[in-house]
């Protein structure tokens, strides 16, 4: 008997520092239903997982029932696949260390199975997207920060701990003169190749050189990457050149990644990825001047196929189906 | 039944650019009896698997025969586990895609898993030495290069092609001032803690400095690493800082190498790894300058437990107790 039939749906909660999005989805990927609540409203975590079950109760029982979820998945920062915790989230209102996934388990005694949203992008694009079928990839996701999933012989690796694949944080400018990056380091792939590390490089080049550019039309400090790919669209030199620095450094840290676990794929997920060629040429140009001989040629550089709106509950309810 | 015990002993062969030395070993890693051949004096691979099988089969013969052998396991410079071929080895006299394990599968008769020999040193490790028990480590080899197996959930990283964990070759200066490396590409981690890469640090200190050094009594060309150490034992401050600097260098590559996998341990082999805290010292003060926040104190540094002489036999002997 295939447990599928008989429990059709996952859901898929998604929970970020503004919005905590959740959905019922089918096994082909399609979200049947979804809703949200605000995830800095709620200071207690037992008033948050009750205001979450309230919303998402409703849609279950529209689908049939508890009986016919197979599990929930969740997608979190900080959060700890070995454990169902999320740990110490600097974004998030709750403090230390929080049960979630057990909290919602006794809430909806639905099975539940917690991750960070990185790890849970890679198991959505395995899921439903562009590594169904692949063993071997790396998910970079390239948004406020930059996050990583990466999944080696068609497991996620989570490492000894739970919080393996942090590739946002590999340490690209050594020294005092890299950056300062969130995590209080300098220098990390994240300070740079982020919406905001790409937002600081742009006020950084305008404040340095006095060459005409469409994005000194903005003020400095409001600023966004999304203005920087409008601009170079419009064939704005500095803006293209942006994209260009931000597209080596990245593919110098992906050929790195590729010598350490050979994967057939590199995924980019986010706003940045979708920059077309501004970003893809550089990205690609760099891993092929900057990769060792014997991975020549071999990793695909791909982008995701989940629509950016879907993606988050989809890569968290993905979890739901690997639960035994 | 036990497959053990009907088939007692595996065979490791580690091919060297200079020797091959093979022996056969029990299940708790004690080396029975071993043997050696020049590995440059045979230009066709017929031959030398012709020459290496004459002086294996009488071992084999004196432990009861080739139907007390489980596998034989093979660590080999670009070695493919998934193809059992060695491909286009830059130091090896068989040139383009050599299928080793199958030439020796035929003339011998028994199973033979092959892979790269520091692949086959964390096999080894995991199976008699420091990672027994442990599912999550990366095992870093110093020698003459610098050379990386990362295993990952108990299972050796092979990725997609069979190459993966070419961690020596992560880069570590970026530019034209990063060192030449032996893969024709600048700044790679084994172009400075390698073997070869301490010697040479040595030499381009003494050539840029004038002060006062042991290794001043040495003409330059011939100074080895093992000098470097001599001279750190007896108290010269030089020979210290070279150790210094190349264990802070390693130990921020490990910090970022445990940003990808999270591991349990590093285990550290070879020579350099011996020189106890003259370069353990800065290598763990390295990772913990630069270590993201959640992995701080996490993972420990070790030292191999095989011992020199018997390494390269055993982890590719522990290849073949994985042979189904």
């Amino acid at each position: 008997m295939n447990s599928n039939m008989e429990k059709p749906y996952v859901v898929g909660i998604d929970i970020g520092g503004t919005n905590t999005v959740f959905g019922i989805v089918d096994a082909r990927g399609s979200i049947l239903s979804s809703g949200s609540v605000k995830t800095q409203a709620y200071s207690s975590i037992g008033d948050y997982v009750d205001e979450v079950c309230k919303n998402l109760l409703p849609l279950i029982i529209a689908q049939g029932g508890v009986d016919k979820i197979k599990g929930i998945g969740i997608g979190a920062p900080n959060g700890n696949y070995y454990s169902g915790t999320i740990e110490f989230a600097p974004n998030l209102p709750w403090k230390g260390i929080i049960p979630l996934a057990a909290l919602f388990e006794e809430k909806l005694g639905i099975p539940t199975a917690l991750t960070n949203d990185a790890n849970a992008a890679a198991v959505g694009e395995m899921t439903y997207g562009a590594a169904r079928g692949m063993k071997d990839f790396i998910m970079i996701t390239l948004g406020t920060g930059v996050g990583s999933g990466i999944v080696i012989n068609g497991q996620v690796v989570y490492g000894h701990d739970g919080f393996a694949g942090e590739l946002g944080h590999v340490i690209m400018r050594r020294g005092d003169t890299g950056r300062l990056c969130g995590c209080g380091r300098k220098g990390c792939l994240e300070a740079y190749c982020s919406a905001t590390g790409v937002a600081r490089t742009a006020r950084e080049l305008l404040a340095a050189r006095t060459d005409a550019s469409l994005l000194r039309n903005i003020p400095s400090e409001n600023i966004s990457s999304k203005d920087v790919y409008d601009a170079a669209v419009q064939g704005d030199k500095l803006a293209q050149e942006i994209f260009n620095s931000t597209g080596t450094l990245l593919g110098e840290a992906l050929a790195d990644f590729i010598a350490f676990s050979s994967p057939e794929a590199i995924i980019l997920f986010g706003g940045l990825a979708k920059s077309g060629d501004y970003i893809m040429k550089p990205i690609q140009k760099a891993i092929d001047d900057n990769i060792l001989t014997i991975f020549k040629g071999k990793a695909k550089l791909l982008v995701s196929e989940l629509k950016d709106s879907d993606a988050a509950v989809l890569g968290a309810s993905a979890l739901a189906w690997e639960l035994k």
